[in-house]
């Protein structure tokens, strides 16, 4: 029941705050015998690394992945695997707003209600660094479902969706919003380049898809695979919403229309619709596995607000640091890396039920 | 690591099918010297209860509960409370279109793939008579947040959406629907009569908000309160969506429009908006934790349906069963119940963690 | 995290208290299709069925089990085993001593400082009636694990111990102690009777070895098959030690003494001693796994003791109730229960992570 | 489930091979507050430290710890606390011996058996250096229960045991055997340096006690105080035996001997004896809690014992290596250390519980 930890049999502890001297996770229940390296890590890593376009922010990072654990000559041990990343880019700066002040629709409120004492500097355990040790692990985890092919991209930033006639997978490693539709990508430029020079945020949609999942994954009822997605992607750092297949378009459907018939396949059975998302019961049904998870904007913008001292004096407050114009945007490798865990804790567990 | 179970501190574990001799669930981990009684849980599972009205499954359970462990001279001990409801209305039926074929859209493939093997009668554990279960553990759960009052409503059938306008909470008790406005109620019955009269099904959208929660609950990183409230709520039958405040309209919003700013109150702060429904960082801000959920039209549906039979051969299947048109109305009752078992658990492990 | 659990995946929670209406298990991860039925696990009940001899407690339970879920015809779905087993001889009696007073030895005095509370019936929760639900629980575990024979019996009463030249394992079933050496259970008589007839009672040592575990079972480094046997043994009513191997008397030898040396067998290697206990470094060698469990005398006695009342006073107890004289016999089919509910988690947890 | 983590409510994870870079541990669930430093910590480490005396291995490790986490100016933030300590003296050696040919005693042919694979270096994952860990996390779990008072000690080394007459607490710190009885100190001296010099091994006894704990912490059934204890000193390396109280002499006793007869005390009730250890029905007395840990010798010895090769054949195998000729001795840190674990956790879980 550890609180900073995440999966059954495939399971991950993380550790660490924006602005100590490293992040890192470790990543118990591994199988034996898979051909590991830093370099494999390590793209994953630098697709969430910040600073790489003006549309992210300019902290500078270069997110270097160390193994201390769990292999040996080149491949995991089963025993755990311990995944450290060193903060370089702690920019020295003046907290003394922060510390005094509750930065709304931060994280500093509740966590100073909760622990009557909180960490301050860059957000501490809140920010979204932490989700660099998140995408390390996840690409542990991709390491046990070879067979599953995961991608995931934005729909849509500040309303904007891309339109699904243009979707091109192969666009979406060519720009910097991991964009599908070039057409869309060349508007979000302008829209995001807005938002960042009126120091203004936008929210978005990030989508992810894993085909090659088998029939027969996910458990009834309480680590159903939905349930564990919803989960997953609702705890990372500014998600505030989760739909499974068609989510909340299903409530505006009937029965007739939201049904995914199903006929003779070669092997396994065609479906002809994919409304369920590839998930029945909470378990996989050899679809595609379909989420969808909503960003919200950014909560740093330059814009003063109205807040509160710890002392309860009325004040205001805006933020001078660096920062996503779109925090969506950096949530795309997130999302897959989170995909890649809970699917391989579930092929883990369904092992270990099922035989 | 029951994955028939929920919660860490308080916990609940359930059991038993739809066809089976009985249902139950175990609460472990709920603290002495509650005053309690199976009249308290019964109104719950009443609300709850099928064949009410038309636009629920003529299904006819009394779903008495029993206590059968747990409980000394009306007052908890500390030590795990048995509930039992019995099932009595298991109609005799031909389950021999199902045992041959599978459902669409619902988990009878899925379950077959995992295990080689289901229970076919009325969907055996994926039958949303389960939520029975939860029902009655939410009703203990209640006992332990005497602080935090619930409430839930259906919002949306068939994407015909309440006017807010028209919210009054009185009107909820008073129509079939869980509906706070009575003007969508009035057309909602139409709505839902139609869907029944023609054998077709209908999705909704359930909302909650709990009032009276303090700031603190909730837990950095991987027991966010809102992670575990989408876990909760995504593993309900049928929910393929939650949102959390704004959910996906956040998404949609800029920072100072998403922004919930603060200035001083009497005792805790006030807070000038909730778009956030009341989580930073996943913990508690104090404000009304506030969830949508998403239900699927039933699966079961008059209109055959092309699908396949456990041999791969292709063949058509349609629901004779008693069935609900809406699900998602039922749904308002299993809301509040896992509502109220994610704050109970999340105020023990609070207190646990600061004391 | 629940505490009236037991298992990772293999995994049963029990409830129930001494003189409720009912006790029970629910047992979940239990793999599919396996064949199972009521007249299954009804003779592990009857063997530690009170009231089949004078040597125990003359309560008289009949302890039929009744399987409320997770079965469907005669085989295990996958989904949670509601194990039922109905409280029958709950003799209406005066409680009044125990309930103003704290009996020495007994849980008293702990849970009334733990909950401020306790239902001083028979013990409540605290009784070894709970044990019966384990029993149950362990002959499911034991479908899972057929190819382990778990056998134990009582090696010591009183400091009398049995002369393991006269072991004869069909011995075990034929005298009420549970005792593999015929001169040990003439001698066990007259001890026993002696204790029970001047209400005292004595302390008893039970071992239990499985054969049949193949090399590989357990896991480094807080799962150890052995700390998961000592985990399950220490937590049965009464125990006081536990020992794997040659235990304490291993920590008077020489590495020499102590050595398990090896040599090329057919198939698996050949071990040439058992000092280990079929253990090491936490994983099974394919060696017979052997346990050693200390049970100490009942504490129920007729001798009057020294305590004191809930409100602080001085005061005398005794026991006036129906007691074991030696609790220790009935702890062998608790003590091959918890070993079958061991194994089987572990069998299922290495097929999940290893595969 | 993870199963490199111990703990509930105060949890720790702990990674890191002998011969690797680093070992260390993530604690998590400490909560927020508490005074910390790295030089609070190190006493714990250095207690333990391999190389101080002739009577342990001689491998020379500073054993520096570094916090990488989990505290801002000088206090514990509530969220987990990273330590980490570097592997200095990983000696160059040929391992082709022991990676050719399993060591008998050592966790070789199980790691190999269940991972097919093992890290072979200074035996890996099952080294008795990931002990540093855990005495790195108790050091910090000790901060959680400054009420209680954690002391341990070698009581019996080959079966040479103290004199509870000579006991001096004092004294335990003034010899390199943490041995509370001069007289037996001087006896031990010949001893292990002659199974030294003659390139054997011995076994130890342990017993430690915590003064201080009050009454009420533990939890009926599955995470009873004592099933707790048994787990946490079961899983140390090296140890094949656990007693709660008296342990096995408690099976050797009759109900009145064995009693712990109460009578009024100023606040608490005073108890007249401690053979139950403290711990009655799992939850602690408020009477000191002691625990006895049996050590086996160290399986490393000079003398060729057969054994086979990975491929099956017969071959004999000595340790070449720096070895401690009685493994038991350094236990005793480590056993303060789960003790301290064990407690901290169980009052954050009693906090959770009660309240």
């Amino acid at each position: 029941m550890s609180l900073n930890s995440f999966g059954h049999l495939f399971r991950f502890t993380t550790w660490g705050e924006s602005h100590g001297s490293a992040i890192g996770a470790v990543v118990d229940g591994c199988p034996p015998g898979l051909a590991i390296s830093e370099a494999q890590i390590q793209p994953f890593l630098d697709a969430r690394r910040p600073g790489q376009s003006r549309f992210t922010t300019q902290r500078q990072e270069p997110d270097q992945v160390r193994i201390l654990s769990g292999v040996f000559e080149g491949k995991t041990t089963g025993t755990p695997i311990s995944l450290m990343i060193e903060n370089v880019d702690q920019r020295s700066k003046d907290y003394g707003d922060v510390a005094k002040a509750y930065r709304p629709g931060h994280a500093d409120y509740a966590y100073d209600a909760k622990y009557g004492f909180r960490d301050y500097r860059g957000g501490g355990r809140s920010s979204a660094r932490e989700t660099a040790s998140r995408v390390a692990a996840g690409a542990v985890a991709r390491l046990v479902i070879p067979e599953v092919k995961i991608l995931a991209w934005v729909s849509e930033i500040g309303g904007d969706r891309i339109d699904m006639d243009h979707f091109d997978a192969d666009e979406i490693g060519r720009n910097p919003f991991f964009c599908p539709d070039s057409w869309a990508a060349a508007r979000w430029e302008k829209l995001v380049d807005d938002a960042r020079k009126s120091g203004s945020s936008l929210g978005a949609v990030v989508e992810c898809v894993a085909t090659g999942v088998p029939a027969g994954w996910g458990a009834p009822l309480y680590a159903k695979l939905d349930a564990e997605l919803a989960h997953a992607m609702m705890g990372i750092n500014a998600v505030k919403g989760v739909e499974i297949g068609d989510g909340f378009e299903a409530a505006r459907n009937t029965g007739e229309g939201n049904a995914d018939p199903m006929r003779p396949g070669s092997g396994a059975p065609e479906f002809l619709a994919n409304h369920a998302g590839g998930i029945a019961g909470g378990i996989s049904t050899g679809q595609p596995v379909t989420v969808r998870v909503a960003f919200k904007p950014t909560s740093s913008i330059l814009t003063p607000m109205p807040t509160i001292t710890r002392e309860g004096e009325a004040t205001e407050l805006f933020t001078k640091g660096r920062h996503d114009p779109c925090v969506g945007i950096r949530g795309v490798p997130v999302v897959e890396a989170m995909m890649a865990l809970v699917l391989a804790d579930q092929k883990l567990l369904h092992r270990g039920q099922v035989g």
